[in-house]
């Protein structure tokens, strides 16, 4: 396996012949009915009801997907407001997609200084202190073993560093949030630096910095960058000013961004960016056009 | 109990004379060996040991701060990196310091967009969607049940808005990054906007928006803002920008603050400050002046 996650990225969207990652946000309102009805009669409702409907739901979607696409983006924040079970279904997801051999991005947006970003970094892309360790930190096995997650870099590179030792170690990679796809995202990152442009390019220049030593093979970095499909003329002067990174673009679909606006993300080599939609393609089921055509129970 | 988090913290400040929070980030290597060694003994290592080591010691200190402090804050990446099992220690480390009767502030820095902000706002401080949950949402009973939480505000409001639903709520509050006490929170935070001042003022000025209508009966807002007490002058520029905005202040102690450092975060009522001391305090038979009077093993 290649030991750069840029390259292993970049192969998979070749294999697949598909730029795009699959957003797992599994709202449990909007998981088909029977699945939540069994989850419940077994469980007894709860939160390990939840956390097993859950599973019950995103397994499905991941073997469907796996042979269309490179990659998965599970959003912590939906698993882990079921607590310790939550957290379990959590685990599950990401073993079961790396199981189907796609690359797993942790949306978790984590941020904190040195040492509690370290203690982020090792639990969740590496391996955490072990009970043991007394002088020199011993390190037990991997817990959730991410390919990758999501960073917020408010706090600026303190809070990064501790990511990219653990990528440099492990062959791992970050995306850092540079300009979101949500509206009021403009509120903070859209402000003018005097003499650097906007805070988003701000965010872009630290980003390049610690990408430099983490370049692959195909030529880009394994620090990438959060760009949203809803704003394609942001995405345009921030792919030319980092022609290197990758771009995790959200906003596809559901937040209103369209195939024509993600087409900025991208280098004039048909690379740069994978592109995640999560409500359109895993909630499908809902939508008019295919309630004729599949029932929810069709899959299983 | 009132129903303002702004109130209920300063009615603890002033009933325990101390405008003090106990941060408790059980890194597992500075633990005393006898707690671990226990928990080695029992549950044979693994995650699950860690978790009782974590809530062994968090419970020892908490027992000893009680009566003294009037909130703690637990740093949750301690806890998370350590999977179901650490967030179980993290659920029972709120739960001790809830029957204590301290405010816990949960140090999580979440951030995301709307609908993925609002899970993390009612899995932190209200309760999430359960399982049966069909047309209209349903809400299971808490899960960490957290007094307030840290937030990271780089995507603007969209991300803050259902935190500020479920604190109108609950009376809960949350704690915005503004000027982060690590060293480079300059590389982005110190950046000067055209004509709005650094970039910490515009967050401290959406901050004051945000809180306007969470001020309760003592003049401070439930929407309080995070202000290093490793810059000084910065804090007074902010205290005097938003004077009825609570400041959660890291840095003092193990970080280089003193005691001199975190004056400018109070106003001159006395009011409007937290300083938080982790390490200085839970890892304090570690120091040398301790080592002689205490050994770890007289607490218990």
């Amino acid at each position: 396996m290649d030991t750069n996650l840029a390259d292993r990225l970049l192969n998979a969207i070749d294999e697949k012949k598909n730029p795009s990652v699959v957003g797992l946000d599994p709202r449990i309102a909007n998981i088909p009915e029977h699945i939540r009805k069994r989850a419940a009669r077994v469980y007894g409702g709860g939160t390990r009801a939840v956390a097993d409907a859950i599973v019950d739901f995103t397994s499905l979607i991941i073997e469907q997907i796996a042979d269309v696409v490179p990659a998965v983006k599970p959003q912590k924040a939906f698993y882990e407001q079921y607590g310790p079970d939550g957290v379990w279904a959590f685990q599950r997801t990401v073993e079961i997609a790396r199981n189907h051999g796609l690359v797993v991005i942790g949306d978790v947006k984590r941020n904190d200084i040195g040492s509690t970003a370290e203690a982020y970094a090792q639990g969740l892309l590496g391996c955490p202190d072990n009970l043991l360790g007394t002088g020199d930190v011993r390190r037990m096995g991997p817990v959730f073993d991410l390919d990758a997650v999501t960073v917020n870099a408010y706090l600026g590179s303190d809070g990064v560093k501790p990511f990219l030792k653990v990528c440099g170690e492990l062959g791992k990679g970050i995306f850092v949030l540079v300009k979101t796809s949500n509206k009021s995202s403009s509120e903070l990152q859209d402000k003018t630096v005097e003499g650097e442009g906007k805070v988003y390019r701000v965010m872009a220049e630290l980003i390049k910095g610690w990408g430099q030593e983490f370049v692959g093979k195909r030529g880009y970095s394994s620090i990438g960058a959060v760009v949203g499909a809803t704003f394609p003329e942001q995405a345009e002067e921030l792919r030319a000013a980092m022609p290197q990174t990758l771009f995790l673009v959200p906003g596809y679909g559901a937040q209103g961004g369209g195939a024509g606006d993600v087409v900025p993300c991208f280098n004039e080599d048909g690379y740069g960016a994978i592109v995640n939609s999560s409500r359109g393609i895993i909630f499908a089921y809902q939508k008019e056009q295919y309630k004729d055509q599949f029932k929810p129970t069709d899959f299983h």
